[in-house]
């Protein structure tokens, strides 16, 4: 059975992170595999003349006291005990997102996403600073030079630039963003469709 | 067990309607009992500088598409086959509500709230228009005379006043919302939570 489920992610969301922590469960009780697609959410943001929540309700009274109450909820219902809210927040992630695009083509993908959502949002780490990435890298044993070196890629750039124009032209006008097929959903809250949805597709 | 726990809300949103055709089932799994609290949502979204989520996404390049196809996936799952798009909607509602504050003081409150959600989101009536309400609520065996005539008591203008401003003070900016003692919850997407709190603090 072979279903297409896309997760359209960017490091510098601490929703794609809680999706990340989650999509191996959904993995497990449905036996389908997601496929992991950076994209760069700051272009998302500018194709779709969007923003991030925090800026978009800045201005409206009580929201941003109630969203910071939903993800503490979200969080406890979780029981994510390892998150912790990057204090460089809202971080570049230019670099992490090319290196994402360089190493889904090499075998140490899967690595590569753990070592960067560990620095990201749970050791509070500044992962927009090159030589920061490439230190974290190294602590995961993963190339560190062959990556680095590709961030300035022209092609690695460009790809980059196609799979977040892809995204948009698919519908996205954020992250975390699913596909199921054609079905897409958006956002941390969406897993149990999500989930609920993979498995329509699968009979 | 006394619990309180109380819906904000106002006949204009047809999320609120979702939500009182989804509370019966809450109160009979939980044994709780859900107190209709009448707020002027156009008050509630001046005094906390909030906008309606179709205005507020108005520019924003895919996400009413998404908007429309989630109401579209909650009304498939929860088969709500009478539902039908007001096509004079954004209606104002500030005799309706006015009316509601009336009626919650009198025996016939559930039949009037009844009554106003079925014009409104199941037979598309211009609910704005006071000949509509009256003959609305004749239709429906009401008092439409007292309840016509309480729309311009100054009491009960002030009472809906003061019910959306303690609202505002609460923590909501929208609507519907609910509190499940000091847990405030917002939108029909959190109904799973609510349920959920409202078993846990009942225990």
């Amino acid at each position: 059975m072979s279903l297409d489920i896309e997760f359209h992610y960017d490091f510098g969301s601490p929703n794609t992170y809680f999706c990340h922590r989650l999509i191996p469960g959904i993995e497990e009780r449905t036996g389908a595999k997601i496929t992991y697609c950076p994209v760069l959410l700051g272009g998302i943001f500018k194709a779709t003349n969007n923003r991030p929540p925090m800026e978009q309700f800045a201005e409206v009274k009580n929201k941003k006291e109630y969203q910071a109450l939903e993800m503490k909820r979200f969080i406890a219902r979780h029981q994510f005990s390892d998150y912790r809210f990057n204090p460089h927040f809202p971080v570049n992630t230019i670099h992490l997102m090319r290196g994402a695009v360089f190493a889904s083509h090499q075998d140490y993908y899967t690595r590569y996403i753990e070592a960067m959502y560990q620095g990201m949002w749970e050791q509070g780490k500044n992962m927009a600073d090159p030589e920061v990435i490439a230190e974290t890298l190294r602590e995961h044993g993963l190339p560190a030079d062959d990556i680095v070196a590709a961030v300035q890629d022209p092609e690695i750039k460009q790809e980059l630039i196609g799979s977040t124009s892809r995204s948009v032209e698919r519908g996205a006008f954020g992250s975390p963003t699913f596909f199921v097929g054609d079905e897409m959903f958006f956002g941390k809250d969406r897993l149990l469709e999500l989930e609920a949805e993979i498995v329509s597709q699968m009979r």
